[in-house]
C-alpha cells in the first residue's frame, strides 16, 4: 500500500489549491487557499458588465476576456467598434510562440487583400500607461522586478511608479500587437501572454484585459515554426469563428461570470494564502509572492 | 502600403530578439541582444558533459535536458539509475497543468501494477537546497519577490540567503514530484514548469534541471481535464518511447548541444542587453530584468 499512497499523494501535493480543503489551523493567520474560498462571502464577488466581456469561439473551445476600459478608453473603445462589425469572424490565430505570446488577426499578406477596419480607426494613441491620479491601484505588498509599487487596478494586475499606472504582462494578460510606430496598435491584431511574463512588454503596447476562462484552447495551440512562432501556412493559422461582446450573447446562453473582487480585506487574506502556504506538504512556506502569481479567482455557472 | 507595412511590422516588433540584427550604436551600454550574440567567442559557451545530457523522445518530438547534479547529486544519480535500466520506456506524460507543469511517470492506478524501481532507491533524502558555501552562485542584479539573491549556479537559475542556495522553478525548470514526505521524491515521477515561474515550490520540491530544447513538445500538449490536470483516460496519457543518457546515444546521432556560459562577462552583457532593450520598438526600455527572464541561450548543431 505505501507505493500506492505514495502514487495517490503525487497527484494531489503539487497542487490547484482551489480543489481540495487540506485541513489545518482555522485561525486567520493559517488560513489555507482552500480555506479562504470557502469563507467568502457574494459581496466578495463582482460580476462585470457584459459589454466588458468578450467570447472567443475556436475549434477547440470558447475564451471568455475581460476588457479593462479604465486602463485603455481609446484602444478598448475602437475594440468594440472591431468586434461589432464582426472584424475578427473569419480571422485566424496567426501566431503560437512558446513562452510568450498567442496571436490573431488578418492573415492576409498583401494589403489589397487586407480586410477593411470598417467604422474602426487605424491608428489610436499609445495608451501604454495612464496618470496615477486618475486610478486606483490596490497595492499589494510583493517586491518587484520591474516596478516599485505592484497591484490591481480595476481588478487587473498593475503596476506604478507614483506618477503613471500601467496594467502589467502576466499570464493571461490580452493585449494589442502594434507596429513600429506607437500609434499603430488599433486592436486588429491581438494577443495573450502564454508564457512567464514578458513584463519588458509592460508600458510598451497597450494592455486591454485579461483573459478569465479557456486559456488553455490558446496556450495548448501547436507552437508555430516560423520567426517569432508565426505559423508558417495557412493549414496551421487557427481559425477564429466568432469574437463577440458578451452584450451580444444572448443571455441564456451567457453563462453567470464572477470574479473575486481586489479591493476587499477578503482579497487580502486570499494573497496572504498564496503567500505563506499552510497545508502540511509545504517544508519551506515562502510568505511571498509575486505580483503574477495572483490570479484573481473566477467562478463561471454555466446557463 | 501603409498597411501592409504595419502587418509585416506585427511579425517583427514582439521579438524573439536573438533572430533579427536591429541596427544600433555598437557603443558597450546600446548592445541589443542580438549584438551581443553576434559578438560572442566559442570561449563564451560549455559544452555539457553528455552524461548530464537526457533525451526524451515522445510522439510529438524530442526534449533535451541538462541535469544539475551540482545542486542535487544524490537524486540525479537516482535518476541516472532509472534511466540506465530504462525505467520511463514505455511510462507516460499523466498530467499536463495549465500554467503549472507537465508531469510523467507510472500511470498505473493499483500498487501491484506499478513498475519495480529496481536499482534505485525508494526515498532519497531532500536536496531541496544546499549549504552556500559548496556551491558558487553567479549573481544577477535583479530585485526578486521570493528570495534576496538571485543568479545562476552551474548555469541553472538559483537564489541563496547567504546561508542556503537552491535552484528554482522557472520556465523549463526540470524537478522531482513527491509525496507528503519530503523524502519520497525518488525521480521515478518527474515534472517540468510549463508556465509562469511558480516560485513557491522553490525548496519544497528538488530541482534536478533545465530544458534545452523541446519544451514546445511538453508545452503544447492538450491539458487534462481532471484534478490538477492529470489525464482522465489512458488514450489522453501521453506514451514516453524513451529516456536516454546523453552517454547512452551514439555520438553519430547526438547533436552538438552548446550553453551559454554565465561565469563570463560576455554573460552580464547579454543580461543587460535583456534589461535594456536597445532596439528601436522600445519605448520605455525597462533597465530591470527579472531572473526567470533570463534564459541562457542554446545552440545545437544537428549531427
Amino acid at each position: 500500500m505505501m507505493r500506492k499512497n505514495l502514487m495517490l499523494c503525487f497527484r494531489l501535493p503539487i497542487a490547484a489549491l482551489l480543489l481540495f480543503n487540506v485541513s489545518t489551523s482555522l485561525a486567520d493567520k493559517a488560513l489555507t487557499t482552500s480555506d479562504v474560498m470557502d469563507s467568502l462571502r457574494d459581496s466578495d464577488w463582482r460580476r462585470p458588465d457584459p459589454g466588458n466581456l468578450l467570447f472567443m469561439r475556436l475549434p477547440g473551445g470558447e475564451v471568455i476576456f475581460e476588457l479593462a476600459p479604465g486602463f485603455a478608453p481609446k484602444t478598448v473603445a475602437n475594440i468594440r467598434t472591431l468586434v461589432n462589425e464582426k472584424y475578427y469572424d473569419g480571422l485566424a490565430i496567426v501566431r503560437s510562440h512558446d513562452n510568450y505570446v498567442a496571436q490573431w488577426g488578418d492573415p492576409a499578406e498583401e494589403e489589397e487583400q487586407l480586410r477593411p477596419l470598417g467604422s474602426a480607426a487605424a491608428t489610436i494613441p499609445p495608451e501604454f500607461d495612464q496618470p496615477a491620479r486618475n486610478l486606483d491601484l490596490i497595492r499589494v505588498d510583493s517586491r518587484d522586478a520591474y516596478a516599485d509599487v505592484v497591484g490591481f487596478g480595476d481588478g487587473f494586475p498593475a503596476a506604478s511608479d507614483g506618477e503613471r499606472t500601467w496594467l502589467i504582462h502576466c499570464y493571461g494578460t490580452l493585449a494589442v500587437a502594434r507596429g513600429m510606430e506607437p500609434n499603430s496598435g488599433n486592436g486588429s491584431s491581438l494577443y495573450v501572454v502564454i508564457g512567464h511574463a514578458p513584463r519588458h512588454l509592460d508600458r510598451n503596447l497597450t494592455v486591454v484585459g485579461r483573459v478569465l476562462s479557456g486559456i488553455e484552447t490558446l496556450s495548448s495551440l501547436p507552437r508555430g515554426t516560423g520567426p517569432l512562432g508565426f505559423y508558417e501556412s495557412v493549414e496551421e493559422q487557427v481559425p477564429i469563428a466568432s469574437l463577440r461582446s458578451g452584450n451580444n450573447v444572448p443571455a441564456a446562453e451567457r453563462p453567470d461570470i464572477d470574479v473575486l473582487r481586489t479591493d476587499t480585506e477578503s482579497f487580502q487574506t486570499y494573497v496572504r494564502s498564496r503567500a505563506y502556504r499552510y497545508e502540511d506538504f509545504w517544508v519551506h512556506p515562502t510568505g511571498r509572492v509575486g505580483i503574477c502569481n495572483i490570479n484573481p479567482p473566477v467562478r463561471i455557472t454555466s446557463p
